[in-house]
């Protein structure tokens, strides 16, 4: 390919919108562009990389003995109404009215059409296991779509789908899936993508793990031991308070994490009274006092000393859920949307509810019907807090939840923090990094296959509901994750594995006659030899030619010069190592070239682990 | 791959719906599966078909100096209303809103977003010519999707959009364009795909050419002429009527054609009258009689002896459209909707429009304000014509347009017929076939360069609109279509390049060890020498394993037998041909497949015309 032709422009301007590196580099490179919010075109170079990407995942998918299909991105509403995903799911999920009027989405993900698929051919255990896969567009209407092809509305996704007939069988295949993961982020060049626990949300199940690349460009919050190895994505961390001695979590470890509460928070609390005897419930006037903050100001108390309120509204009928946690926790809104089985949004508290927002607490509560208390497991066992008193204006100290709410029913509602305690090893050892997440695996058990019907029958002849697993990469976005990851300040530094070309050929000074043929010679050289090789035979400046180059982010250079020229030489570098620039006689040139490929995907290669 | 374990099932019924042959085998063969109307998922044997036949569709389209990119399937109504097309297309264009509001549509072509990808990119003449393409999923919401493959909602198409600063340059892409075609139709197995000139419909532009299999399965009307080669689609057919002595076309030759009148048809004629006196225009009683049938009957003159009127209604006011053509003759209403720019259907005539439905005739007719009145060229200088008389129960005898409608226009709005004259050669040699398009190819002009204000500065510093063409080909029409053209009443015969497997091997009576040993030492020698083998591994009668065999159509048939043992061979066949078997034994085997596959590959490849 020569540059003077590759369709696409390149930009020395970084877009005002970016926030992360890969969405900038890759519209400054001519890799994208952008058509309308978190939808965009592919132009060439993206178009290779993401090539070469699938390509990766084909491989490692039919060594899985995967078969790929395809299934429809128009499916009909009655699909998503059998698995009751119809109701279940949010906006997020696109759905329109054909000119029949019939009820169709736009699929976001494809359980209801691979169990669609399979129904009826895997009615007999003989057919066990077996898994399809499709690497296919996919829309979901995001709200708010960012940072380029991290989070967008439309984009290319390889989804499979396993069936098995035992749990045993699920987890053998479902380790030998989690371990094909591994490979492909290593042979994209993202060896060090880690695999965390996660929340399963609305794909349903019960065991899921993320595969995570860390970064701080990410937008998942990662929970991490590195004393044990433990990792989690937040919306799955457990939280713990109490260590093995039992004594509870104090404030000075559960100050660290961010104090952003995105459900309506209510400053319901009292006064403090962190001492052993038990003190008395009683009212505390507290005029203009709404928030946790304030009152622990107000009490002179830490806000760990505070029973808090949380309010959240369910999508469905608008019910309140009330949430009572440690002043000092956040809600982890994930385990919380978990337990409830349903979606739920920031409370709107009107004066008809009855609750006194700023004010409630769990003692007299008295919400609407309908209304959801809830406990997090930090309260468990804890007296002397201060908490709302369900009273405009008032307060309530001396709250001992055993003996003032003695029918609560604890559980893990709470976000994990920094230097909090590893439910592993239980040390307070806990760090949180940022992560973008490129690959989950979901142990799905009969969710669908159960509402869909899909039965199988025994060697007894006895039927039975099979099981499934599914396994998710979005392309793009391993795209973009590779490229936050190995980049420096000029652009990509592509891993040979996935780049858009394997070679980067420039013709400085390209109207000197004698470097344009010898550039030419090594053109057609290289591409006889079956390299994939990038030539730059445009007359512009070395300034423009490197930094196109840089942008482009190809990862072997060949530079051809007059002063080069002069010494029968070429030179070769790396990208993103200009140390690393050695001068080629132009007859071994080729050799060379070819050596320096192999040694950079045998590399690569070196990382990847084997398959199980 | 292990037949065993191959996802779908194969059937012996043919499905009650199905009104072609690949529609019934896809789905017998386990090769799709109905998802809802005019939407399939595709099983591996199929997704294994269109892989390849994307694979060749790409190299042709890299070998034009195509690149491939990709454009987004749901695009912002906003460059749809750039163009225009957003108000002119009707609702096969499915268009939805967003979770904000924002007005959509899923792309079923995408010259739109092939502009807004380059717009700024090819604001230089030096960047031209050059060409984009991309092999995606596509949606259009058809009225009526039907005959499986060949006319869905959902499917995968490749297209194409290349750029020109002139018209010579862009006839000279749209030549080596039309010869990849011709090439990926030869190398997909069909060289009998005839190219045809055709209507270019919605898509713009003044030159256009389809791909057409002619097969009696086809939706599509061809015109050709034996004679002279000429060729073209029903929509865009020259109809001639007049030879060049001048003399009428006579209504032996054209009562030939299909008697279907889609629009509002109307009987609206008179007495006969063909000598050449001129006879006076005379009205006549014919009560009861509104078609042109029975006026003819009525009458006792030849329907070629009458003026007929269609009527119509524009989509976008529904103010009418009265087309006067001879009474033997069908409307092509492409050719009249493309005239009038926009979309019609046929006509309601109400009472108040004034218009006497079935005594419709060109003088003194009334109609509505803004009713069009069109003349076709079948009329023009014919006299002593039967018409209606605008007026209930009377029709007129005696026409003569040259004197009764002075100022009418004439031009070509009916249907070409069998038997009629070709507009190349002259000579009254026509025919018409059915066929499936499989491919089309544009030039589209600046319609869409000129609306969406796409511009280029030329070596003077001048400013120009540059011009587009554009290059379709539906991917999983043409495996129907290929199935279509090979098959026999078992199931498809693939051509080598484009089956799912090379090589079918028969394991008949696994149970016996030294016949599975054979097949298994087989399957491990053709995998290892490169050769995609299916490998029918199942316990089951020769019945069942030939039949599934004959449905999956894989061309080279390789069976191990107990009897084939004792001799120390195996049997080689070619699909749909018994005749070919012979025995080879077991030890070259493998050599003698390669050798066939060879054979088939260099047999197609000689029927695929050089690049230009």
């Amino acid at each position: 390919m020569k540059l003077s032709k590759l369709v696409g422009d390149r930009f020395k301007e970084t877009p005002s919108d970016c926030v992360v590196a890969s969405h900038a580099l890759m519209l400054r490179g001519g890799y994208m562009k952008y058509v309308a919010n978190g939808i965009y075109s592919s132009l060439p170079p993206l178009k290779r990389i993401t090539k070469k990407i699938e390509e990766i995942i084909r491989e490692e998918m039919d060594a899985l003995d995967g078969q790929e299909v395809s299934f429809p991105v128009a499916l009909p509403a009655s699909l998503w109404e059998e698995s009751g995903r119809y109701a279940s799911v949010g906006s997020e999920l696109l759905r329109f009215t054909d000119r029949n009027g019939a009820k169709m989405v736009l699929g976001m993900t494809h359980e209801e059409a691979a169990v669609q698929l399979v129904r009826e051919y895997a009615s007999t255990y003989s057919r066990y296991p077996f898994m399809i896969y499709q690497i296919q567009t996919k829309f979901r209407d995001e709200a708010r779509p960012r940072a380029g092809l991290i989070r967008v509305r439309e984009f290319t996704m390889k989804d499979a789908y396993s069936f098995h007939t035992s749990q045993e069988d699920l987890e053998n295949y479902y380790a030998r899936c989690l371990r094909a993961y591994q490979r492909i982020f290593a042979r994209a060049g993202i060896p060090e993508v880690v695999c965390v626990a996660s929340d399963s949300g609305m794909m349903g199940g019960n065991l899921s793990h993320e595969f995570m690349l860390l970064t701080p460009a990410g937008e998942d919050s990662i929970v991490l031991c590195p004393e044990c190895g433990y990792s989690a994505n937040m919306e799955a961390a457990e939280c713990i308070y109490h260590t093995e001695e039992g004594s509870a979590d104090g404030p000075e470890a559960a100050s660290d994490g961010p104090q952003q509460a995105a459900g309506r928070e209510d400053g319901s609390c009292g006064s403090a009274g962190s001492g052993s005897a038990p003190s008395a419930l009683l009212p505390v006037e507290t005029p203009g006092v709404h928030t946790i903050e304030e009152l622990a100001n107000f009490l002179h108390i830490a806000p760990s000393s505070t029973c808090k309120a949380v309010v959240y509204q369910k999508n469905r009928d608008d019910s309140y859920v009330v949430l009572f946690l440690r002043g000092d926790l956040e809600v982890n809104e994930a385990k919380l949307t978990s337990f409830l089985g349903e979606d739920i949004h920031p409370a709107v508290i009107t004066e008809e509810s009855g609750l006194q927002a700023g004010f409630i607490g769990p003692v007299s509560l008295r919400g609407p019907e309908g209304t959801t208390v809830l406990f997090d497991r930090s309260l468990e066992g804890l007296s002397g807090l201060a908490c709302g008193a369900n009273r405009e204006g008032w307060h309530m100290t001396g709250l001992d939840l055993k003996r003032d709410c003695p029918d609560a029913v604890y559980r893990d509602f709470a976000k994990a923090s920094a230097g909090g305690i590893c439910p592993v090893c239980g040390r307070r050892s806990l760090t949180i990094s940022r992560g973008i997440e490129v690959g989950n695996i979901f142990q799905l058990g009969d969710k669908y296959t159960r509402s869909m019907h899909m039965q199988y029958v025994d060697e007894k002849g006895n039927s039975h509901t099979p099981i499934m697993g599914c396994y998710g990469i979005g392309v793009g976005r391993l795209a973009a994750s590779v490229c936050e990851a190995k980049h420096d300040d000029y652009g990509p530094v592509w891993p040979i594995s996935i780049a858009p070309w394997q070679v980067h050929l420039c013709c400085m000074r390209g109207d000197n006659a004698e470097v344009r043929a010898q550039a030419d010679r090594l053109y057609e050289a290289l591409q006889k030899a079956g390299v994939e090789v990038l030539y730059d035979d445009r007359n512009v400046s070395a300034g423009v030619m490197f930094s196109d180059a840089d942008l482009l982010g190809v990862p072997v250079r060949l530079v051809a010069s007059p002063r080069n020229r002069k010494e029968g030489c070429v030179e070769l570098s790396l990208r993103g190592d200009r140390a690393s620039a050695v001068k080629l006689p132009e007859e071994t040139a080729v050799d060379s070239v070819l050596a320096k490929i192999r040694e950079l995907t045998e590399a690569l290669e070196a990382k990847v682990p084997e398959r199980i």
